[in-house]
């Protein structure tokens, strides 16, 4: 029999199935398990483990002691305590947002949670041009929630300062620091840029002095910035979706940072999906019809972030300097400044950098996918370079139009 | 016997003595120790022990339960070993500087030191109008050092988060964003406004909505900005002095916050050693000489941090995108900004709130002392209002003195 006490190994299938029947008490004591290994993600192992008796079913994940996409990144398995918690504090900010988290093993690094295997990842649902009217609703619902009541607006200093200790997260905040803030800015060897669109990054990006110190000012904003508590990496690959559901998945790179971190991954990965939809639906009318859907749902993203981030103010403030008047407007227009340039960070760092999206790459045709990318750069280095003058739904929305009449 | 190691309890001079004898071994075994309570901080029992025979002395200072100054305060004792550990990194960045630690003991929270005997506080000195040529020298050097090096310009961006974790410093931080950047700014009843200063304070302080929007941006930026580990309480009271030697000490304070905090805690108490010269030398040749001689102290204090921040930049920085044109020039000028801002914040709140400074107090004359709180509220309100445009040690004399102009 597999001891889990001892010490922490890399567990396989097998030992899953085992781990779930003598350490988890979830199953029926009858109960006949199965189990396989469902992660796609860069950093961890993901078991999703069913009852063929009574069709209940966990998934169980684990941190390995490197990172899956390169070995180059070691990454303590305290990332694993972080996501649970993270997953746990969610859950109380945001109910229903979040997967429920069943328990967390410190000695084998792993947390089995809520299965949901009935929703699919939102980008892949993206990709294959679906619609969901309520995920603009739920995910702004999410990040005000989880961002605003964790910040000093809300939560007392102390307490605030001592969550900010708990989730110091150096590991994986230096991938962010490394892949999002620096590498896709010059040529960076790691760097992973399609060989069609290489003349206009180096033209384009990595020639643009004023490009680059802006990214500079961007990055320390980054690390020294210890606003709210940050899911880190909220892409569409961390959403399961389905029609009138959103779970918010994948927190280990959770910590204390600049608000707009969040809210510019959600817009700039919806910008991934209608850049996708541009060069893949060829039908003219589904195609209008799919961009309209995804133009509105990055409109609503960012406005309803707004109207639900100023009504959660009014019922939630507890600092009295931040009511006085103006303060709300400025510390929103902060959030929306850096919304706008991490927007234009994740556009051009899955295209430039080492981690890319299927949006992009699944565009099979080698020169609609170089003008996809070009549209994405061009948007990216727009969104920073203009972070200033972004202040509601339709600001993006105008800067994405008159981009993609350039192409 | 008394037995320290069971548990803490707050001691009298007699207990330091056997602390000192039995816990220490520091003193000859035939020593003649005598100890006096120093204290007059505001947290803490600041004991000097010495040994009559060898002339040997230390001091030993321990944090008690509650702040000195007021029992709404409670400070957990935790600050002790946040000096103790603070003093010995600021020995190593800034070697010379700081008070030598001989014992960090973590029950009885206390803190064995140096003994700085032969030096005075810097703020008494200045008011009997002493001056200290090599000042602006020392204390640039303890800030360039204490901050740049501690940064993520030069520091491993991970180490430097174990260290911003190490120094989370939830008590002391809220005394300062409830003393320096909220009670000031409006009428708090723990506020201590000398009754002929009053008016003025309801009229150009207390009702400027502009001045008070300004102020909640800079709170904001005090809780959230960890760009380097901050002395914290840097005042001319936290300054032991010497005509060849500068000694910073209580860094109870110490938390990674923005830069600027320490230089325009320096510089407002320069401010107002000036204003005490202004009111309180009679004769006319003696004042303006003492009164230059801290003008060119302040222009030294801004100008030699300038040079030696950007000389140190080139010898320390390891960051790559900190090297990217023009961000040294936009990194300098944030601080100097926030230099403005916290010389503007500690001016108001010395003035208005409940702790005050002895250079302004000890104005005996009615009239010249509201003459002289008005031009420190005065130059406050511009610091805080006008921080963007503060570049240079002169530009900090010319607001100064077209503000004298009109008192």
């Amino acid at each position: 029999m597999t001891v889990f006490t001892a010490g922490y190994f890399t567990m396989k299938e097998q030992d899953v199935i085992e781990y779930a029947k003598t350490v988890l008490h979830f199953f029926d004591s009858d109960a006949e398990l199965t189990c396989k290994e469902i992660g796609d993600g860069n950093l961890n192992y993901v078991f999703r483990v069913v009852d063929k008796k009574s069709n209940k079913s966990l998934i169980i994940k684990q941190a390995g002691p490197v990172a899956r996409i390169s070995d180059e990144f070691k990454v303590s398995p305290d990332r694993n305590r972080i996501e649970s918690e993270i997953l746990k504090l969610q859950g109380k900010l945001a109910p229903g947002l979040v997967p429920k988290v069943y328990n967390y093993d410190s000695i084998m690094n792993c947390c089995a949670m809520e299965d949901l295997s009935d929703h699919e990842i939102m980008r892949s649902a993206l990709i294959k041009h679906k619609k969901f009217p309520q995920f603009a609703d739920h995910i702004t619902t999410f990040m005000v929630n989880t961002l605003l009541l964790t910040s000093d607006v809300v939560m007392d200093h102390k307490k605030k300062k001592e969550q900010v200790k708990r989730f110091i997260n150096p590991e994986l905040c230096e991938i962010t620091e490394d892949l999002v803030y620096t590498e896709p800015f010059y040529n960076c060897p790691r760097n992973d840029v399609f060989p069609t669109t290489k003349e206009f990054v180096k033209e384009h990006l990595w020639a643009d002095k004023k490009l680059a110190l802006e990214t500079a000012k961007l990055k320390f904003e980054f690390m020294t910035n210890a606003q709210a508590l940050l899911h880190g990496d909220l892409h569409t690959g961390s959403i399961f979706i389905k029609e009138d559901s959103t779970k918010v998945i994948d927190p280990e790179f959770a910590f204390y940072g600049p608000a707009g971190y969040d809210v510019g991954n959600v817009i700039a990965n919806l910008i991934f999906a209608l850049v996708n939809a541009k060069y893949t639906i060829e039908d003219k009318e589904i195609r209008e019809d799919y961009m309209e859907y995804l133009e509105n749902t990055i409109i609503d993203v960012v406005d309803l972030f707004k109207e639900k981030f100023v009504k959660a103010w009014s019922r939630h403030v507890t600092e009295r300097v931040a009511q006085y008047e103006g303060f709300k407007e400025y510390y929103l227009d902060t959030i929306l400044r850096d919304t706008s340039a991490v927007t234009g960070l994740e556009l051009c760092r899955r295209i430039i950098g080492i981690a890319h999206v299927k949006d992009i790459t699944s565009i099979a045709d080698v020169e609609k996918r170089a003008a996809a990318e070009k549209i994405c750069l061009s948007l990216g280095k727009t969104f920073i370079l203009e972070r200033e003058s972004m202040k509601a739904g339709e600001d993006f929305i105008t800067v994405i139009r008159k981009c993609e009449q350039k192409f």
